[in-house]
């Protein structure tokens, strides 16, 4: 499969996190491909050809587009409409690594008036609380997931390529509907973002919030460690995925409010119900993440 | 300070993870102390007598701790009343390692009229979501913090051993009164363990709860670890410490409804601010926990 990628041209738009560790792999590979990163940092783009992760850079998305049999548009959710448009027409397959796929399949209708075949749209669900191209890493999608969410009318050949891509980098590719897509991103990653950045938030305003931080622990520390992810980042995911986010909030405080209640009637048998229901579930995730082949891996 | 430990007679009620814990680390020390485990199953005292972290054990309570100097409860919240009582009165310095010390004090009042000169509540804040002594390992303590709570009445001497054994343990003593305690724990781990209990819970009824939880990735696995914990132990505190708990979780409920506002106005400025305020006072916490020698190892 990897054999696809091989002299192709690639353009990265974005090269973050994501974009960033997606060069630092291509660049492993040794496929000789042309890779050019598009950013607007210019001393940024030229420490990425200087560490030999890309063979060129340009401000220029347009004209960087030009020739490439693939782009990467790996920027925030709330910019790819934009960088859609500067890309304009073009013959290459476009994919991108936004978190919400809705959003991105209304920015590309908004721009092109329908979704063209060559677009295809994905999400490698790998990241971590830290950003830039300085936080990438080449193993960043090892064992990891990527969801494609094409449409019907997406051209096959364009999926290949960029399934291609992921699988090279070392994830497992997998295929859904957009609305699936982002109902489940909702459950497992937006609202335990916004779970920790209102946890956070809600201890700050604390009268006692130094004491409170000082006598936290470990189990604080790990359960908080999203609630230090980019702001913007997280501010673009709440705003183009508001509807399923809340959708499945409204459960959680709904479950909230039950155990609220369960504690101040002292109903030691639900408590004991929901806590070992909980646990099982937990350990039951933890062997579908073993099984899915999942390293064990921090990221940086 | 870890003289005050030479020669002495411990005694170690609950040698689970805590427990354990102290018993391993007693052990590395060489200090000559005598130290007696007591516990209900008789395979695992004499495992830890015979990995040297015990110099004899016993099933019998009120016998185990006759002539002894210190004795340490380590059992579940709930369970200490039963365990106090069977101490009865003693001249040795007691100390117990539970979570909620409101309860604790309850307790002791309700076993001996006033609680005892000699009773020195504390509260090792230590923890993994593993549990029994198979979990346990001396540097549990290191760089962590315990909390003690003495009463006005409680016996100079008796804090300072046990000042002293927490210390020689690798830990920091800090002393704070009851109610300031168990709202600050509230905060900073009752609140948290409920809310992952609860998110893993709401998530696992969920209609596609497998596929949920195959594309939930590492933020989600450190988020919910937590909600990996034993439940007999969690059941315990929110019994114990259900109103301190549901003080802080309504603070919280009004920021999440907060926050759900905000997602449904698309309120971008007032999204970045909360984002914004929450990854930096979390930065800070990481600062605390710096300052605080806290080390960054991991429980097993």
């Amino acid at each position: 499969m990897s054999s696809l990628l091989a002299n192709k041209k690639v353009v990265i738009i974005g090269p973050g996190l994501i974009g960033g560790s997606v060069a630092r792999g291509l660049a492993q590979q040794k496929l000789d491909c042309e890779v050019t990163v598009v950013g607007r940092n210019e001393n940024v783009l030229r420490d990425i050809v200087a560490d030999g992760n890309a063979s060129g850079y340009s401000t220029d998305i347009k004209k960087a587009c030009e020739n490439a049999d693939l782009v990467l548009v790996a920027v925030p959710s709330l910019t790819v409409e934009a960088v859609l448009a500067e890309i304009g027409d073009t013959s290459a397959v476009v994919t991108d690594a936004a978190s919400v796929k809705g959003e991105v399949i209304g920015a590309a209708r908004r721009v092109f008036g329908e979704v063209p075949a060559n677009f295809v749209p994905g999400h490698p669900i790998a990241g971590s609380e830290h950003s830039g191209y300085t936080a990438s890493f080449p193993a960043l999608f090892h064992g990891k997931k990527v969801i494609l969410t094409p449409l019907d009318n997406t051209d096959a050949a364009a999926v290949e390529l960029v399934t291609a891509l992921w699988e090279m980098l070392g994830a497992e590719v997998l295929q859904m509907d957009v609305p699936q897509h982002d109902a489940v991103l909702a459950a497992t990653s937006h609202l335990p973002h916004l779970l920790a950045f209102a946890l956070v938030d809600t201890l700050s305003q604390q009268g006692a919030s130094e004491e409170i931080f000082r006598c936290a622990a470990g189990g604080f520390r790990d359960f908080t460690r999203i609630a230090s992810s980019d702001p913007q980042m997280w501010h673009d995911i709440f705003l183009a995925n508001g509807e399923p986010t809340v959708t499945v909030l409204d459960d959680y405080i709904e479950n909230l409010y039950r155990l609220r209640k369960v504690i101040q009637e002292k109903d030691s048998a639900e408590l004991m119900t929901t806590f070992t229901r909980a646990k099982e579930s937990r350990d039951r995730f933890l062997e579908l993440l073993a099984a899915g082949g999942a390293t064990d891996k921090q990221s940086p």
